[in-house]
């Protein structure tokens, strides 16, 4: 709705739309008594939700300050040694110069949040901030007094998922998290320490969060009923009522222009009030464009892999030792046991094969015409077999959690020494296996990689700002969980449950950026959204911990580009002394989708009506240039010149001079070479002009610039990329 | 051997036995290569094993100085809460009073132990003392630095083994603990404090010994390729030899007089030499005249419960909260599960049966036709049921940790209810479990009760003197284990092991009277191994923890006698200070020997040749009174007078008058009623005549004497038993 156009009668917005309603109501003589009114939105956005006929509808788009009805759709959901991964530590750096995170509030919009897990205990924390404006809302199973100085609010929202399914029965109508998922997503960003968990014995240590000293507000809009936009704008709405810093977002939503994106509508309003606003990728991946929260007010975050494996140590009876993959959620005693190779076995294929197991360790081998890892260990679990070894590509199994029986995943490499001893070996062949390894650093795999499933750039909301805009850690991450579902099972059919759980996806991603954006917060109070997703971006690192570029598992670990990581893995304690920072104030948001070809109606939905569009522009003051081009068209030469505004936010008077890594096929002219800053908080301009050629078909290159400081340590890198604009199909 | 008769010709005892071992090989003309010579003992003991013929055994009886010989014979292995069950505390009474047992040795005779278990690190423990003559024994997998100022010693020995059966080959032939024996009974007596242990989320806290800073020696016996008197006598005398103050032996052997009880004898020597001998009673229980190791010179413990029980808590939809038993090793996730109880099903006595079995929660009702519970959950563990209800008395499972799948044990009172509600229930029946939960307290039953599986008195050693002396925890005692073996199993087949084992017997409720032992002797360095005994003995509790007697869960939860229990259970606060102790020197019980009947050589087999029996007599000054009558003789009435000197331990003068509980059918007189002590350590005599009614059945009736201090705190207990000598039959 169109607030400007509210009558000064109606003291608040709410009594506008109900009496909007009311008359809409009336004039389709509808039953009293059925729903309607679902939600008001007056926040981060202006509106409301209804259960509306179609004769309403039309009622309803007559009526004086209308702007867009959106049809209620879904919402999907899309862990703790990453601390370490991040160099976040006690001694020096982003930590104790934020006083890791003190009173910065984040806000979870997700499944709710179980309040007596220990990472939402208080220990440590002082008292609530005065600006906080939140409560603790009492519901099913959870009372006020489950909020804390760490969790200082809990609010849930289900009248949508109540207006689509008239009569349905919420099963928890609380904040209390069922799922889990929530309660993963918030420890990970805000998590207190808790000493000694871990996941079955794997990954043990003490977890904490990104931010262990920021609160946390924890809004529920997923439901074990069914998740939809109204509930989750609702949430958002509310959060940025209640006073957040922070918003942390790892949902899913259709795929949606800006203008059809009610979180992009409420992110744009939480933006507005200077609220970071981080939002997950999507697990949509590994495929071109298929990021759909590519949010230009948002930071977007890509999931990478952690420097961290779970392993089982086989050792064979003639003392040969290979560490394989495995997480069998115990500490099985497999010790000195008979080893047999049999081929016809080896498919691991069925309940009927395996019937003829020996009481043994046997060997599956993962061919093309045996079943996935996954299915054989099922096969096993129902055997006789006391253990088995996998004979199997590691990349398939690298995310799953599930390993019911005893048993290790081993290369194909490594796969024909095990059955060469268990063939050749004179004596009895045995093998022990040893479970509930950690091993961390640089094996099997260098870290972090680009996970496959993470969604790809360009976004489809539009293609010409680079979205992902950061990659974070986002693999088998430990976090709290619900205690009460079940997160694994041991042997064929018993589920188990832990307080603590290892989960992936950019949902876990996402956390870590809202951890990193609120410590950058608490460091720099004055930054706002723009400033400190800049400082995240150009101070993010492009090199794996073997100091080679990033790969991308989804692309059979070649180089990933910017359409994968965007600026790359966020680097928390360069973030906090950028140098420069590439800023945009809501009104270079306004300009930007003032230039994006919605109609009036499509551009008021998300700007409301405090802007004008008389400065329309696509050249958002943004730290990332995207060239685009069509492989449909012929082939050419194109040239685009970009225009940017850098703030010195280092000490004092500094100079900078550009350096230029090219992408292919691309000839880039920046100007001026040099930036001569007398001052702090100096701004500067210059222009980026770049020719490239197109193609016929989906190439991606890509190089960047980088601003390196004279006589001084502050690099600023931004990439730059050359891409088709659309996916194929 | 009779050392007196060792020619001076040798140096060593060694030298003048294999002289002798020679001999008789050269008289027979024995092939020279093969074993003969395994142990020689010089210390607790003096004499020697070897390998010898029918022909050469001959030989060597005729050799001067010979005694006896006994044919080596197997030798059987018999668990931390319950230092608060057992009153001991920081703030007051024996453990700060002996700080914490610091610098007394206590040698654990058994499998060896698990030096890398984080019960023995030696944080927090001072330099070894100076006296110690030990050593850290190099061996396979066990090098000399793995020995620490927690464990200080580290012997082994298989000579007995090997002997036994020539050309076996030691599967690990050093003093590491293949077993876990060893390491669960070391870790009890003398264990170091290690936080956050727990049986698989049962039992879960802070692990510690009896006396956390006493030290350790560790003397490997029992092998797993066959375990010998000759190797635990071989242990035993080193230990003596090493300079420990107490010994701790959780074995079993053979049902013999004391003369052929190589270890009665060695712990004669050890005694001599001020060392206490603490061994478990057996766990041949619950009959009569059980207890096999009746040693005179030793402390022989009897087992019993502690106050703590494993739970699950089944939840019926309908609200109903009821606790049972379970034990199954994990956080099985059994929430709101449809429950069936189908009444052919519920016998779950067969595999063919349980493949019909819902995918549910099923009941299985454990009758007389059925199999037991243990039976019963092996079949459901290869079913498609996701959990089961077990219907059973709990006494039959209360020691079994043996649980592998998702399940809860009830009462049948308890299981009435529960079919109920699944067979009428309007809606459809579900319930939840959960697991791993410990309770502390009275229930289900009072603790301590003596275990059933103890081994009961009178002894068969020698019946009149009171066997066994002492009760201690030895009920699902959790302690440190080898970490390599398989504890228990989940699922229907995979193992699982543990760093920390619950282990049940009176081999657990030994070493809880070690440490003891240790606590005083560190409090009080001037007492022998009687005055310790008596000591624990004369302050002993009757009472359970709801301050009625101490039931016998081996005869229907009625009261347990002496012969179940000793004097009743260790109170290790109040042994600090007793008042009075019934000391006895090695004279005393040499005078004892001399009065059992035994020919000169079965004598001198133990007291050996520096005592003379020129004062026989069966009159020990014992804290305890065993009227002994025979059911086959005429029912009279017999009188028997005991004699008995008791040492003023408290501070200085004080008086004691005599109370006295009889026994049925008996008139007891105590003569004089009255100890005036002019000072401390004055020993003041009395006698306590008893006129008993004999049976032609196996009656036992119990009272007690005490000596109660006027206007003084101390009392000092002795248990009075009119019991038959001998089991029936």
């Amino acid at each position: 709705m169109d607030k400007s156009s509210m009558p000064k009668a109606f003291a608040t917005c709410h009594h506008w739309y109900s009496s909007i309603l009311d008359s809409t109501t009336k004039s389709t003589n509808r039953v009293k008594s059925s729903p309607k009114h679902v939600h008001t939105y007056d926040h981060a956005f202006h509106g409301f939700s209804a259960s509306l006929s179609e004769e309403e509808l039309l009622l309803l788009k007559n009526s004086p300050g209308f702007l867009r009805a959106h049809i209620d759709g879904p919402v999907e959901p899309d862990t703790t040694h990453t601390y370490k991964f991040l160099s976040l530590n006690t001694a020096s750096g982003i930590w104790p110069a934020s006083q890791y995170g003190k009173d910065v509030i984040i806000g979870v919009v997700d499944s709710g949040i179980w309040p007596e897990s220990p990472s939402f205990g208080e220990d440590g924390m002082t008292a609530i901030p005065a600006k906080w404006r939140g409560t603790c809302e009492v519901g099913q199973d959870f009372n006020s007094s489950m909020c804390n100085k760490k969790l200082i609010g809990a609010r849930f929202f289900n009248q949508g998922v109540m207006a689509a399914s008239p009569g349905t029965t919420i099963s928890m109508n609380s904040t209390r998290d069922t799922f889990g998922h929530g309660t993963h997503v918030a420890s990970i960003a805000a998590g207190n320490y808790v000493e000694d968990v871990s996941y079955f014995g794997y990954a043990p240590g003490t977890a904490r969060g990104v931010a262990p000293r920021a609160r946390l507000a924890a809004y529920k809009v997923l439901w074990d009923e069914g998740s939809y936009e109204s509930d989750a704008l609702a949430g958002i709405d509310q959060a940025v009522a209640d006073g957040v810093d922070v918003l942390s977002i790892s949902l899913s939503y259709r795929t949606i222009d800006l203008y059809e994106n009610p979180i992009a509508i409420a992110a744009f309003g939480a933006m507005e009030k200077g609220i970071v606003v981080s939002v997950s990728a999507g697990n949509r991946g590994p495929n071109f464009g298929t990021v759909l929260e590519g949010i230009p007010w948002a930071v977007v975050v890509a999931s990478g892999t952690v420097d961290r494996w779970f392993a089982g140590t086989l050792t064979l009876g003639d003392g040969q030792t290979i560490t394989g993959w495995t997480m069998f959620p115990a500490r099985a005693t497999v010790r000195n046991l008979p080893l047999v190779y049999n081929k016809t076995l080896s498919a691991c294929n069925s309940t009927e094969l395996l019937a003829d197991a020996p009481s043994a360790i046997i060997i599956c081998v993962n061919s093309f015409d045996s079943p996935e890892f996954s299915d054989q260990i099922g096969y096993v679990s129902t055997s006789n077999a006391l253990a088995a070894i996998f004979i199997s590509e590691e990349t398939r199994i690298l995310r799953s959690t599930s390993f019911p029986y005893p048993g290790v995943v081993i290369t194909p490499k490594q796969g024909k020494g095990v059955i060469k001893y268990a063939k050749n070996s004179s004596a009895q062949p045995t093998a022990s296996i040893k479970f509930q390894q950690t091993i961390l650093g640089t094996e099997p795999r260098p870290a972090p990689a680009v996970s496959a499933s993470s969604s790809r750039g360009p976004s489809r909301s539009y293609p010409g700002i680079l979205k992902p805009d950061i990659m974070a850690p986002g693999v088998l991450i430990l976090a709290a969980y619900n205690p009460d579902t079940s997160v694994t099972n041991i042997g064929s059919n018993i589920g188990l449950s832990s307080d603590y759980n290892l989960e992936s996806g950019t949902s876990m991603a996402c956390p870590h950026i809202s951890g990193v954006a609120a410590l950058l917060k608490a460091a720099h109070p004055e930054w706002g959204p723009a400033a400190i997703r800049s400082a995240m971006m150009t101070t993010a690192s492009t090199l794996d911990n073997t100091g080679k570029p990033i790969k991308d598992m989804g692309n059979d670990y070649k180089g990933a580009t910017p359409l994968d990581m965007g600026a790359g893995q966020v680097d928390p304690n360069r973030a906090l002394d950028p140098g420069l920072i590439y800023d945009a104030t809501p009104q270079d948001y306004v300009n930007l989708v003032c230039a994006l070809n919605y109609t009036r109606e499509q551009t008021r939905t998300i700007i409301r009506s405090n802007y004008n569009c008389s400065n329309p522009s696509l050249d958002l003051n943004y730290p990332a240039f995207v060239a685009l081009y069509d492989p449909l068209e012929e082939v050419s030469t194109k040239t685009r010149r970009f225009r940017r505004t850098v703030t010195n936010v280092g000490d004092g008077a500094a100079t900078y001079k550009v350096s230029v890594k090219r992408p292919k096929d691309s000839v880039i002219t920046v100007s001026p070479e040099k930036l001569v800053f007398q001052k702090k908080n100096q701004k500067l301009s210059f222009s980026l002009t770049i020719s490239y050629k197109t193609y016929r078909d989906y190439v991606i290159n890509h190089g960047s610039i980088i601003w390196a400081e004279e006589k001084g340590k502050h690099t600023v890198r931004s990439p730059i990329v050359v891409t088709p604009a659309e996916p194929s199909g």
